[in-house]
């Protein structure tokens, strides 16, 4: 196994993340990697943002996963910072090598460095083989998960 | 009933909100009210986030709500910006008025005001009444969430 590099993401990076994005089940009908422009609008708004931190996970210069971590600070559980992760995505190669793992303690290890005390994510209830991932790793699943779209 | 405003929390809410956070079942064990440093330190990094919106209910000069609203960007759903909602807390004489309703509410216009497309946010297992809630304002309960203390 070549050597792994977790770094931030770069718009360089954009074309290959939205290849892993749009190579889920539920990805698959909403993403659009023929078109990158509202991809490109969402980079500089990541960009902007401090408390964003969009990785790849890269080997031998290819683009294998993806992970966004994002820093929310608040006043419950006494001033606690809590991060979120969304849109771990591992390329179809990939899976089962580990990599998950390894992305996803790369969001422990950074969450911890930046003061977070709570790290959180939801997954969609048909993905029952990424629950037992998590749940693996040391997550509980203690919370429902509610969407509305606008 | 009297005039309801929803607006900015500022310092000077600090004790009303953590006093809203501790009267909880789940709140009761993990807020210190007796001890605000670690609530203000914490108010401060919300301030510096211009993603963060933490609001408070008021009438009649008294905090009877607050709720923490989080504006993430991101890549994934052809670059969706999406809003988190934390920290919902109604005071108890308040509880069944449409209080909730309003900060719901609230927050999806202020989502949709900051160009969001998907709201979203968990709610813990135990809670069902808040989950019947979210459902009646249109909510999905299409996720697990989980969390991982550091």
């Amino acid at each position: 196994m070549r050597e792994l590099e977790i770094r931030p993401a770069t718009p360089a990076d954009i074309p290959a993340i939205v290849a892993l994005l749009a190579d889920d089940p539920l990805g698959a009908g909403r993403e659009s990697p023929d078109d990158l422009a509202p991809y490109h609008a969402a980079f500089r708004r990541l960009a902007d943002d401090p408390n964003q931190h969009l990785v790849v996970a890269v080997r031998a210069n290819r683009v294998i996963g993806t992970l966004q971590l994002t820093v929310i600070p608040g006043l419950s559980r006494r001033g606690t910072t809590r991060s979120i992760i969304e849109g771990v995505r591992i390329h179809a190669d990939e899976r089962g090598s580990g990599l998950g793992t390894r992305l996803i303690e790369w969001a422990v290890d950074e969450s911890r460095h930046r003061n977070c005390q709570l790290i959180q994510l939801t997954s969609d209830a048909s993905r029952t083989d990424a629950h037992r991932f998590y749940e693996r790793l040391g997550f509980t699943a203690s919370h429902t998960g509610f969407k509305l779209a606008l």
